[in-house]
């Protein structure tokens, strides 16, 4: 199979909430303009990104909003539940569980586990708190795909290991620091600072501070 | 100027951390097959985005450390200071005044604002909280760059509003909602539900769920 860039899923996620909301609005056909209508892509790029899972569109006709919506939402592995463990009962961690979007979307927030004994038993969202000492047992039982690092940066590495040890396949981190996972095991990163650098360089460029100018 | 790619300003963040390992190491000089060290980065693209911002590698030599790290630093508008406002101070925005990281490398959390009045006056991170009311004014006063929405989602677009109209150039968002800025304002959103997807998605495909292979 070839491999299939982080940017084409991101891309692909991108499609899928634009299919929803043309969906919302009652209409059957989508072109590829309207589904490349965030900035920086194209509609040959759109064009591109779906030809790799099959032909969809057609000429001049566009793609059948649903049709292409439940293409998407299978190669994005959204028509499966997934079972999500979050550790790290802090402030991100109470944010994910607070938001209640995730299900609607496929992922089960099964478990949560904080390092914090006080905090066990607790309930956020709906979730009982654990302490993170239980954490390869109920992993494996429970049978979770997905791990959510949301603990102090040095204790990352550490809970990783752990769920990765119990099964776990998925990876998110948003520890500040940089995690290691064996190949069959997939990290995505939430680095904060990286957002704010995305945001530095465009606002560089507006003001001119750089000095010399890409070509 | 040639508009750069998100993705490449996001490669360039990456190979900024690596140069900044590579000089806590003592290296002097660093590969393009080093910097490339991420999982879907290959030595050709690193080459080509540096080649963008003039060039700084000697074939066979490789990159002098020190004078790259400078070179991005000053491409992603690093070696300048940025002021950011956080509005809303829940579990997201009390995560981010909490990161003492982005102070360091050049973002400064000057104001903070919530809508709930008894929040007023106290300190996070050493930042006071502000009523909302006051947004306009104080970003105006205090020459806000970033702004970076933390707030419930129905009140997100209208913050962005008052932030865009006190001159704020860029924002990024952590609210579960699409989002419009003027063409001048450069927009980021950290969505969590996309970067799961990205986990499903590769899940799926080493399940072998997808019934349909790609090309």
């Amino acid at each position: 199979m070839a491999r299939i860039a982080e940017s084409t899923v991101r891309r692909l996620s991108h499609y899928y909430r634009v299919l929803e909301e043309v969906a919302a609005e009652g209409k059957r056909m989508i072109s590829s303009r309207r589904l490349a209508e965030r900035e920086g892509i194209t509609s040959a790029q759109v064009r591109k990104d779906l030809s790799y899972f099959g032909s969809f569109g057609r000429r001049g006709l566009g793609y059948n909003v649903a049709h292409l919506s439940a293409e998407i939402r299978a190669i994005l592995g959204l028509d499966h539940r997934w079972r999500v463990a979050v550790v790290g009962a802090g402030n991100i961690g109470t944010a994910l569980l607070a938001y209640r979007g995730f299900e609607k979307q496929g992922f089960d927030i099964v478990a949560v586990f904080d390092q914090d004994r006080a905090r066990a038993g607790q309930r956020i969202g709906g979730v009982e708190v654990r302490e993170v000492s239980s954490l390869a047992a109920v992993a494996a039982r429970a049978g979770v795909d997905i791990g959510v690092i949301a603990t102090p940066p040095e204790a990352a590495q550490q809970v990783v290991d752990t769920l990765v040890g119990a099964g776990v396949r998925g990876i998110l981190n948003f520890a500040p620091r940089k995690l290691f996972v064996p190949p069959e095991v997939t990290l995505r990163t939430v680095d904060m600072a990286m957002e704010l650098e995305s945001l530095s360089f465009a606002l560089a460029q507006a003001r001119g501070v750089r000095r010399r100018t890409p070509a």
